[in-house]
């Protein structure tokens, strides 16, 4: 949580923190500024202190809306750094060291945000080498922001209830819209007779999202047959939408207001299913049945992985474990946490360093993906562990394999 | 342009580029995938070979889709070295300097892309040791990309002219919108009778934006009165649209499809306009139609800042140039290259490095700001010049200042 990045500082020895860049994609400059509508910005958070933000003058109003101290590049000598420098990155290097020297950091300093990889090789060497009293890291694996974020508060609790809501009502609502269709010729057909298709689907699909104030970048997975064998393929916008057509339909949005995200996966076969298929969800609904009866605070991440092979290898089926870059079969990992990423703390999987802790809200999300047979399928719920250790799915909905046609 | 990648490795001596990191918000991964539609990849292109790219098995589909080669990172060892190394952070180093090695790179290698800063500081360090024949950088200031998206080619031409015509469209639905809207008590009402706000003008907005396959992440700037004075702040949701209110409205969406972004502002009052407000946007019609009719090609970016400058002086505004940091008067540049990037190359501000070329894709913004005074006014165009050098705006929609009310 927020409340415990202090004592992460002080158990990692950072003296400050920086998180830079542009807003789109930057989790942690979204968590310390509240998600304030700045497009980017500067936050430091000295040990001990509330972080504080630099903002030109233009985005000073936006900035002053994230409730954090706001420091103006004019008052860290920007006109003036602008004459002395000859390039931008010069001018970056300068500017982030004044504010540092302002707020007298010295020891080691941590850098976080979204840029340029290149670019921050060189700005964080030059401001490296501008401050004899400082140290610039990084952090290349479980940050301080992935420890802070891996147990939400109740606000982040409420936020994410809140998404996942939406995000279950808009699954049924893409549902109900489905099978609202008539069936001609073995093909879902809208009032004017022309085939139901995927771009069909996910243009409702974007209306709904918006009306629930939801977002999905355009990533949503609609992917039939053969595509849903191949668990990250998109779907193609020209397929239709057939009878006994199978569907992995994996919807991830991130709430416009809060950033927070919810994440859910149905398979959906229309009208019937094949007995492969069937037998297939069957397989992958016992073994989502096995992790959620073993779900327990204090366990190994890497357990769940553990008991989804067992559960498919028993079947026959290849598994990372028994066949590592298997592309048939169980071919990823279990879970993921959640929250403003939509891949987070803690993981369930092999090599996972997690345990499984209250605050906690990750994915459980077993499938077999066998593409040349022209099917995958997944079922996949959110769940979190509340406060006194109760584990909840956030993903009530329905996980039916066939969808009724009229 | 793409085509000049080659041309431009060889001036700046990079034996190979490297961009990495999730899609969101990396324009560099975008150009060279043709915009695929994957999660996060990596992309190297060697000096004289077409650039390549690596998927996991998950993605290898979509990835195929940029029409590039595809390596796995299963190809590449990806087993052999998670075993082997001891967090996420040494894995990528080694993955990336297998993947250097296997195109048998040497010499200086550039990266790009998006990431953690902290993070591609300790990345790229590792993986600088982990290859004695190969020297890593990146670029701080005008890279490889900015100067290749500065001119486009036939086909990105094609696609700005698109998305502009659809944003422009855009707004005049939104124009038409309020203006369907009846006055009463001074206010603009709904047929329920309920005052007309920014939080319904920008719903609206949402929805022809999704009709016309754009995008904007809810950055649009709708903002009235005081907020208009403010140059970036997007406008307050609950504010009512007064008879009289004057409103900056700044629509800079993304194309979905092609990733292109158009940007254009017009200064609206509401039925009626002040004395004050109509003198400002006089004066700023005055400015833009100065700089219109100086536009050609050859000419440095920093004279168009120096032509607004001008005219706001004669008028008596203080500007960047009398006034550096000033919040009111002129408080910015005149203009950004558009593309792939809402800001990007060339730039047409008073430190500009940029002449104006055939290819290019720009705005042209002058506006003036007196936020205590309750107004702001800008007035934005983006402009492109084609292969013959003539200039041509690809924003033809009114700049009126009033909108008549029923």
């Amino acid at each position: 949580m927020k409340s415990d990045l202090d004592r992460l500082m002080a158990e990692r020895g950072f003296a400050a923190l920086l998180v830079i860049g542009e807003v789109e994609g930057n989790h942690a400059l979204r968590y310390l500024t509240n998600s304030a509508r700045i497009t980017h910005g500067t936050v430091l958070k000295v040990a001990g202190q509330p972080p504080l933000i630099v903002a030109n003058a233009m985005e000073r109003d936006e900035a002053a809306k994230s409730g954090l101290q706001v420091v103006t590049t004019a008052e860290l000598g920007y006109h003036e750094i602008i004459r002395r420098t000859s390039n931008l990155l010069e001018t970056d290097a300068e500017l982030l060291a004044a504010l540092l020297t302002r707020y007298g950091v010295s020891g080691t300093v941590s850098v976080y945000g979204v840029s340029d990889p290149g670019r921050a090789y060189l700005l964080l060497g030059r401001l490296d080498a501008l401050l004899p009293e400082v140290t610039i890291t990084g952090e290349g694996d479980t940050t301080i922001f992935d420890e802070a974020y891996a147990t939400k508060d109740a606000a982040e609790l409420a936020a994410m209830r809140s998404a996942a809501e939406r995000t279950n009502a808009v699954m049924g609502e893409v549902v109900g819209f489905i099978r609202g269709h008539r069936v001609s010729e073995g093909q879902l057909a809208a009032e004017d007779g022309c085939p139901l298709t995927v771009a069909d689907v996910k243009r409702y699909l974007q209306e709904r999202l918006m009306a629930a104030g939801l977002e999905d970048n355009g990533e949503t997975i609609f992917a039939i047959g053969r595509d849903g064998g191949v668990p990250h393929s998109r779907g193609e916008d020209s397929d239709v939408l057939t009878v006994g057509a199978c569907i992995v339909f994996d919807l991830f949005p991130r709430d416009r207001a809060s950033g927070y995200y919810h994440d859910m996966t149905r398979t959906y076969c229309l009208g019937e299913a094949s007995p492969e298929v069937e037998r297939a969800y069957r397989q992958v609904m016992q073994a989502f049945d096995a992790v959620s009866d073993a779900l327990a605070v204090g366990q190994p991440g890497s357990r769940y992985q553990d008991i989804t092979c067992d559960v498919f290898e028993e079947h026959g089926h290849p598994t990372p474990r028994t066949h590592p870059g298997t592309e048939v079969g169980y071919v990823h990992n279990l879970g993921h946490g959640v929250g403003l990423q939509i891949h987070a703390r803690p993981r369930l999987s092999a090599f996972s360093p997690d345990t499984l802790q209250p605050g906690q809200v990750f994915t459980v999300e077993p499938g077999l993906y066998y593409p040349d047979d022209g099917y995958g399928v997944r079922i996949e719920d959110t769940v979190m562990i509340d406060a006194d250790g109760t584990f909840h799915s956030l993903t009530p909905y329905p996980k039916d394999l066939v969808i009724p046609l009229g």
